[in-house]
């Protein structure tokens, strides 16, 4: 009998102990949470078999809480878990994460499964939320690679497909893909706020589609952006160029404008999966 | 028999025109369209029943144009067609078309429906596009009342709920929750092209569904732009400042940026229909 160990019950955790326990990766899953009423809510639906109290010994950690508190989780852990012990995150940011830790556990594998939802909580949490996903791994010069090995099976068995990727590399690239993404879907939410009906009656199924993001659990990306700040900054600055280019030939050369909306639309075209 | 006459058959026409004659608000749809392919697939689809030859009388236009040929189209119209057949377009943007016309015909009714898809052409159009979804129309002082009412009718009978509003005040609002919405989904797809592989591992849902609408028609997006060019360019300045004031709370007060995120995401989730 295998036991995972999960700090953070909320929807990524909550759909990892559900899938590896589907999958037999673990038979138990024990876990904690420092809001006791998604605790009880995790063991109410089934995400965790039963609280993980101090002293209690567990094959596997997951950590699943705001990027923010990921270094202070792992270096709790440490004197609590044997060396040998694997401990893996699902953090959206990893290099402030090994930055902040003083020396980078051996045991201790950086992870971030691209896959997530506008929803929260372990209410949300779904086995198949992994399905046909991609999930980075991080490792270091420290890294021990036999418990890397382990960590990269679990993810390909609850459905990801493990890529590895350099921790600043990663950050910069979801900065891009994920982060910036949010806090400008998130801004124009906001510029509707406060607004007369007459606009909540013009929103179509494009905004819907466009804005979905921002409705994301607040605590975690409030975490994600303060971690990974100086890459979305960067990453605004090129936005606001580009934006700014467009509106510019939208007023001296609407062909070419045009042309290049058509490149952008082959290319959104063939991202895979719509 | 009543006949619509049909200029430009890609989604929106076609759409309309499908649901129209599903409808019964019209018996027969005549087709017209500046591309020779484009009207021969739509009547192979049968989203027209004909080619629209130049001297065949109608007892209604629909204008399926972008927006800076609706003007035009409106005048050349108003040589062909009695000045007591309703004229009503699609377009994204009023104040443009109306300021273009020198005399505002009293048959010409201001239209934009807020359905599409991105997804484009005769073969994307259904005739289910408009259920549930609103359509705005902006009438002038000229406007003739008995064939703005018959025009609501058909909008009605095609699914949608007509709303009323001025021309200037829907071009402002649908700058916010359309036009810059895709102008910022499009330079966020821009800025991963020329990028490796491993950015298109890292794309997850949230940016699908953030950068569908960047798939859009590039034609009818880019006179989109250079028409309600001033209402984007003021919405982005805001949208910038929010964006960079989000940033600054990321360094300056976290806790602030959270209740702020909190805010946000429950307007957005307040959004009916996800």
């Amino acid at each position: 009998m295998s036991v995972l160990g999960l700090v953070g019950c909320g929807l990524l955790g909550g759909s990892f102990a559900l899938a590896a326990r589907q999958q037999k990766c673990f038979s138990t899953v024990l876990g904690r949470d420092r809001s006791r009423s998604v605790e009880e809510t995790a063991k109410r639906v089934g995400v965790i078999d039963d609280a993980w109290s101090s002293g209690t010994s567990v094959d596997a950690v997951c950590i699943a809480v705001p990027t923010q508190s990921i270094a202070q989780t792992v270096e709790s852990l440490t004197s609590e878990i044997p060396s040998d012990t694997p401990i893996f995150d699902v953090g959206s940011v990893k290099a402030s994460v090994l930055r902040e830790l003083d020396d980078v556990p051996s045991n201790f594998i950086p992870c971030h499964p691209i896959a997530g939802s506008h929803t929260s909580g372990p209410e949300a949490a779904r086995s198949d939320l992994f399905h046909g996903s991609v999930c980075v791994i991080s490792p270091t010069s420290s890294t021990n690679e036999s418990l890397l090995g382990l960590v990269e099976e679990w993810w390909r068995g609850v459905g990801s497909r493990v890529i590895t990727m350099p921790a600043n590399a990663h950050d910069e690239t979801v900065a891009l893909t994920s982060h910036l993404p949010h806090l400008v879907s998130a801004a124009a939410v906001e510029m509707l706020m406060n607004r007369d009906q007459s606009t909540a009656d013009l929103l179509g199924s494009g905004f819907k589609d466009f804005s979905r993001i921002a409705a994301g659990d607040a605590t975690m990306w409030r975490s994600i952006f303060v971690d990974n700040l100086d890459n979305i900054r960067i990453g605004f600055q090129d936005l606001a160029a580009r934006i700014e280019r467009m509106l510019a030939l939208a007023e001296s050369d609407p062909a070419e404008l045009e042309r290049k909306l058509q490149r952008i639309a082959t290319f959104r075209d063939s991202i895979n999966g719509e």
